[in-house]
C-alpha cells in the first residue's frame, strides 16, 4: 500500500548515504564524519573532493597524485572547444553549463562505464573541468583570452585567476577555497537527489550531473545566491538615503507584503546553518579589505530584520553572495560557482548510487477524473 | 522525524497528479480518466499530447490549431542546426538528444518563463521538435539528407518518413501512432520524477526535460527496449538450429544462472502491463506482413519461458522492440522513440509541477563514520 503523501518528500528518507550528515536541530553538518567547522579553513577543496569521492582523507602522497589527476583533467574537450564560442553568446551561464557538460561526455574515455574505477576517473575530470568551463564561458562571452592556469595554485586560486583575469591575493584564494569546501555536499538537496534518480536507472555519470546542473539552476535552489545579490544591488540603486537603512526598511516592507526574502530559512536547519557563520565572517573580512563595506552592512541589517520579523536565519546562499561579489566574480556566475563546489558531492553521490543501486521510482496519488469515455472526433 | 527508509521510494507517494493513473493489481492505465485501451487506436498521438498537456480532449477546431502549432514547432533552432553535424558523429543517440535539447533552449522565445502560457507553448515545441531531432541525428550521422516533412502526415507518419527516408505504409504509421500513445505517460516513472524534481526548484522546462532524457537513457528505464532487441539479435546470430528454440533454451539458461531478462516485470504492475497486449498484437501483425516472423516467434517463446520460470509478464519494452524493428527503425534509436512519445507526458508533468509547486527535497539516512578528527597534512 502506498504511504500517505508527504508533499515535496519532506522528512522522507529517500536514500542512505555515507557522504554527509545534517543535524538540523543542532545546526551541524559533517562530511564523512568530519564536522564542517573542522574542515573549513583547514582542508582544501581538493582534499574535500578526495574525501567525498574516495571515502577517506588523502595522505600527502595520495593528494599529490589526485592534484596531478585534476591538473590533467583541466581541459576542454574537442567538442566543447568547438561549440563553446557560440554557446557562450547564446545561452545564460547555467543553461550553457548544462549544455557544455552534456557535450563533454563525448571526449571522456570512460563515458560508457559505471564501474568504480571509471566513475572515480570521471568524477575527477568533472571536478577539474567545471571551474574551467565557467572561466572559459566568461572569457568567450567577453571576447577575452582565457588566462593559462598557474600550476602553483589550487582549484580555487586558478578559478579566480581564470575568471577574473588577474592573479588573486593569497587570502582571496583561501577564502574561495573554504567556500568551495562549505558548499561541496549537503545530503539529499534537490540537485543531488536529481542526480541519484538519474543514476539509479544505471544511466551514466554525465547524464546525472547534467540533471543536477539543470536542477541547481532553479531559484529555489542554487539560483538563490544570485537572487540575493540582485536584491542588494536593487535596494542600493533605489535608496534615496543610506543604503543600509534602506535595506532594513525595504526588507521589512517586503515581509509585510508577504514576499519571500531569498537566502533565508532551510527545510532541514531549525537553527543557524553552520555554513552561514563562516560565510558571514568571510564577507566581513573582504568588505573591510575592499574599503567599501556597504553590501556587507546591508546584509547584516537584512539579517537582523528577517530574524526579528520572521525568526528565520540566513542560509548558505545569503552571505555567499557578498563574498563572491567582493572576490570580483560576476553576479550571474554565482550559481556556477556553487556548481564548481557541488560537483565534488554530486559525483560522489553517483558513485555511491551505482555501488548499491535500486531504481528510484516512487508512487503518485491520482487526483483527476475517472472512467471517462473517449469520443473519437468525426472526420474533419 | 524522518520516516523509515523505503529503498528506491517504492510505494512512497511523491506527488499528486491528474495526468495518469495505474492500477497495478488490475493492470489498468488511464490518462486523465481515459483507459489506455480506449485511446490506443482511437486517439492520435497529437490528441493524446493535447489531452495530457492541456487537460481535456480537443475539439476538431482545437486539434486543428494544435496541429498547426506542432507543425510550426517542427524545426531545428539555429544553435542545434549549427552543432548537430559534429554532435551526431561524436555522441550516441540518447547522449546527443540530451545535448541537443539543452542547446535548443537558446532558440526558444519562452525559455525564461514558467508561467502557464509560455509552458504550454514550450511543451508543444518540445513535442514537435523531438521526432525531428531524432530523424535529423540519424540523417547527419549517416550522411544522408533529411527528407522534408509531409504536411498530410501526423507526428508518427512524419517520423517514419524522416527517419527511414521513405513514405510509410498507412498501417505502419497507425501502429507507430498507437505506440506513441501507449508510451506517452506513466505516473512517477524515473524520468518523469527526475523532471519534477528539477522543475520543483522553479528551474525551467528545458532543464527538466534534459534531466528526464538523461534518466530515460538508463538500461533500467528507457534503455530496456534496445536491450531486448540486442538480446533477440544475439540469440538469432548464435543459434545453431531453430532460433525460436534457441530463444527458449538460452533464456531458460540465463534465468537458471540468475540473470535478469530485459523487458519483463514492473515495479507497479502485478499482472500484465496493459500496454503489452497492444504491442504484442502489433508485433504479430507487422511480422506477418514482413514475411519473416522470426523475431516475433522468438519473443513469444521467451515470453512463455519467463512466465513459466519466473511468473513475470512482459512490460511495455518487450514487444516494443520487435514492433520498432519491423517498422524499420534502427535499433539504437528505440530509446529515442520512447522519448518522442514520453515528451508529451514529461512536459505535462512540468506544467503540473509549476502550477502547484513545492521543492522536492527528501531526507537521507546517514550510515557513515561520526565524530572524526581532521588532521591537517604537514606541509609537503
Amino acid at each position: 500500500m502506498a504511504q500517505q503523501p508527504a508533499k515535496g518528500l519532506a522528512d522522507v528518507v529517500a536514500a542512505t548515504t555515507a557522504l554527509s550528515d545534517i543535524d538540523g536541530k543542532a545546526g551541524r553538518l559533517s562530511y564523512r564524519g568530519y564536522d564542517i567547522h573542522q574542515l573549513a579553513g583547514a582542508a582544501t577543496f581538493e582534499e574535500t573532493a578526495y574525501l567525498l569521492q574516495r571515502g577517506a582523507a588523502p595522505s600527502q602522497a595520495e593528494l599529490g597524485v589526485f592534484r596531478a589527476e585534476l591538473a590533467a583533467g583541466r581541459q576542454l574537450g574537442s567538442l566543447v572547444g568547438a561549440d563553446l564560442p557560440q554557446i557562450a553568446l547564446r545561452q545564460e551561464p547555467m543553461e550553457a553549463l548544462r549544455t557544455l557538460v552534456s557535450l563533454a561526455s563525448a571526449d571522456d574515455p570512460d563515458k560508457d562505464s559505471n564501474e568504480p574505477g571509471p566513475n572515480l576517473r570521471k568524477a575527477a575530470r568533472l571536478t577539474a573541468q567545471q571551474p574551467l568551463l565557467v572561466a572559459a564561458y566568461e572569457a568567450a562571452r567577453s571576447g577575452k583570452d582565457l588566462p593559462d592556469a598557474d600550476p602553483r595554485l589550487g582549484v580555487a586560486g586558478n578559478f579566480l585567476l581564470q575568471v577574473t583575469g588577474y592573479a588573486p591575493a593569497e587570502r582571496a584564494a583561501e577564502i574561495l577555497d573554504a567556500c568551495l569546501v562549505l558548499h561541496a555536499d549537503h545530503t539529499m538537496n534537490a540537485s543531488t537527489f536529481a542526480a541519484r534518480v538519474c543514476a539509479a536507472t544505471l544511466s551514466d555519470m554525465h547524464s546525472a550531473i547534467v540533471a543536477a546542473l539543470g536542477t541547481l539552476k532553479g531559484p529555489l535552489h542554487g539560483g538563490a545566491n544570485e537572487q540575493v545579490m540582485r536584491m542588494l544591488e536593487e535596494i542600493a540603486a533605489n535608496a534615496s538615503g543610506d543604503p543600509v537603512d534602506a535595506a532594513g526598511t525595504e526588507v521589512a516592507a517586503r515581509l509585510a507584503r508577504g514576499q519571500k526574502i531569498m537566502g533565508f530559512g532551510h527545510r532541514v536547519y531549525k537553527v543557524e546553518d553552520p555554513r552561514a557563520s563562516h560565510l558571514r565572517a568571510f564577507a566581513a573580512e573582504l568588505a573591510a579589505v575592499s574599503g567599501d563595506d556597504t553590501y556587507y552592512q546591508m546584509s547584516r541589517r537584512i539579517e537582523q530584520t528577517v530574524l526579528a520579523e520572521k525568526g528565520l536565519y540566513p542560509n548558505v546562499d545569503f552571505f555567499a553572495a557578498t563574498v563572491y561579489h567582493y572576490l570580483g566574480i560576476p553576479t550571474d556566475l554565482f550559481t556556477p560557482v556553487f556548481s564548481v563546489s557541488r560537483m565534488a558531492g554530486w559525483t560522489a553521490h553517483v558513485i555511491e548510487q551505482h555501488a548499491d543501486n535500486r531504481l528510484i521510482r516512487p508512487d503518485s496519488e491520482y487526483i483527476g477524473d475517472s472512467a471517462l469515455t473517449w469520443v473519437p472526433l468525426a472526420a474533419p
